[in-house]
């Protein structure tokens, strides 16, 4: 009933320069403490590449001053022995990324030259204020080689014009993606798109892509993204079945489902969920929930929301309204 | 920082034409065969009372040449006892509809004048093929002093000179309000806003209001409500935790949230999940769910999705999706 919008790839067409990053067992590490099996880790790897996934996001490389190996995840360090007894020396079509958070991670030293690594792309995470430490990071990853993105978190959060400086400073670096990132997935569709243009219109001319991360307190993650594609962002990011903190990520297989690219198959993701995701949900919680719809509607970080859900009054909705509105 | 956009109601302004109708007992009665308790009725009317909700429908008006009332619960028929019992004279600023059936409803008979009912607004469902009795069910009704809508299903599955036919067609009723409804949760923002587009061209000029009612298989309901009210529907259709047959609806609690008019509140709503909804879920299945992503996704009835899960592979996503997409 719509007619197809070849220009910018639409019902029947499709824009190839589109690229989707599977970030489920580093998003879906900040549930349980990076804890996956490595049966689990190879079957999310195999799924990825079955499904034509561009980017499969393996965890995140966090300073061994801040967390003990003995007792978090090898997810939360990505060792270089640990990603290649998942994907070997990775002869595939997808791309191997890690995520390095600003103060988080000793970058200098802890991430290898590229020909040394089976990592394809460093993602630095950071806030506003930690700009100038992002830049630091993205300019160290680049000279070791690696594709490089900065992913600035709690968009929401952000004044205006910081946020322009921002991207300001991030158009003069070597950085190939920069990130927008609705951390508590309180942002609506006419904000994501007014945001998307407005890291469009300062990052375009320096060659950079535009990428979208969403986080679905609100059920808007995969509605967000696809408005970030529309407004040009070509870097998705999707976790399967969602998995991931408190309320979780735009899904993959509904994301796969709705891009038109041939190469994208949803199949195998279907596959992976029902093979290595449901297992796992009696034992871990993600996904939309009340309690995170009220941290996104307030525009809050869902640290509260998963306090309250692995507490005592886990279901008391109200009284968890009552509390974050300050009310009664 | 995003700006206020007051011209079309924004992030700071509101647009207060805009009207909720509450289908949750209606909706969510297609699951239970419509067999709700009185408390679990009054919980939903009272929280809709509370929440500064504009409409609630109460169920629908089936012949009992077509269903027994012995068999199916009251909201199958909403006899006026029935719905007295519940909302008294009604003397609060909610109104009251029913939904009638093209084809299933006794209308000329069952329906009675509106001095002698305690409901406001008829609401005829038809598929496009039934477009003429529609209009005889709702010229009807009107004569009969009730507001009407006229809910043309299954949008998604329309040639488009028909559609434009049927809305020509309504346009010269005296019908109230023509909803865009995406029976199958098959519809994408783009699509939304073309459609929307659509029924406001045909339907502005001769004083008729839009509708729109979503389905959530993509997790789209809510955040294509937002996109049918960006491009001018008035009338919004929600259910309260998304309760409705299949994947469910676009949730009241979270269009309440968005919608900046100070009448509505989000509390009662989730007291009511609390108190009325969350008892229900060990016996009731409603909401997103693989099975009816892939209807959704393939533009199909979720009945081959709600046989599955009734089924005994209830979680055989892949034999599922092979089977809908007839292959293997």
């Amino acid at each position: 009933m719509v007619p197809p919008k070849s220009d910018k790839g639409g019902w029947v067409d499709y824009r190839p320069e589109i690229k989707v990053l599977d970030c489920t067992i580093r998003d879906g590490g900040l549930i349980n403490d990076h804890k996956f099996t490595d049966k689990f880790a190879k079957g999310v790897y195999d799924a990825c590449v079955a499904a034509g996934v561009d980017y499969i996001e393996m965890g995140y490389k966090t300073s061994k001053r801040l967390a003990d190996p003995k007792v978090s995840g090898p997810w939360k360090f990505c060792e270089e022995e640990d990603l290649r007894r998942i994907v070997g020396d990775n002869k595939t079509d997808v791309k191997i990324s890690i995520m390095a958070d600003a103060e988080r991670c000793d970058y200098q030293t802890d991430i290898l030259p590229k020909k040394e690594s089976v990592v394809d792309m460093v993602r630095v995470a950071c806030y506003i204020h930690q700009i100038p430490i992002a830049v630091d990071m993205v300019l160290d990853a680049k000279e070791k080689g690696y594709e490089t993105c900065c992913n600035i978190m709690a968009a929401s959060t952000i004044q205006e014009n910081d946020l322009k400086e921002g991207l300001k400073v991030l158009a003069e670096t070597p950085v190939d993606v920069v990130y927008l990132v609705d951390s508590f997935g309180s942002l609506y569709s006419e904000e994501i798109r007014d945001l998307t243009k407005m890291y469009m219109r300062y990052l375009k001319e320096s060659g950079k892509q535009v990428g979208a991360h969403m986080h679905n307190n609100q059920q808007l993650a995969f509605s967000n993204t696809i408005e970030g594609m529309i407004q040009g962002a070509n870097y998705l990011d999707a976790t399967i079945n969602g998995m991931g903190r408190g309320a979780g990520n735009c899904h993959t297989e509904l994301l796969l489902g709705f891009l038109h690219n041939p190469k994208f198959h949803v199949r195998p993701i279907l596959k992976c969920i029902q093979e290595h995701l449901m297992p796992l949900q009696s034992e871990m919680e993600w996904g939309y929930q009340l309690a995170y719809m009220v941290t996104g509607h307030l525009n809050q970080h869902p640290r509260a929301a998963i306090k309250m859900r692995a507490g005592e009054n886990k279901d008391d909705y109200v009284a968890f309204w009552d509390q974050m509105v300050g009310g009664e």
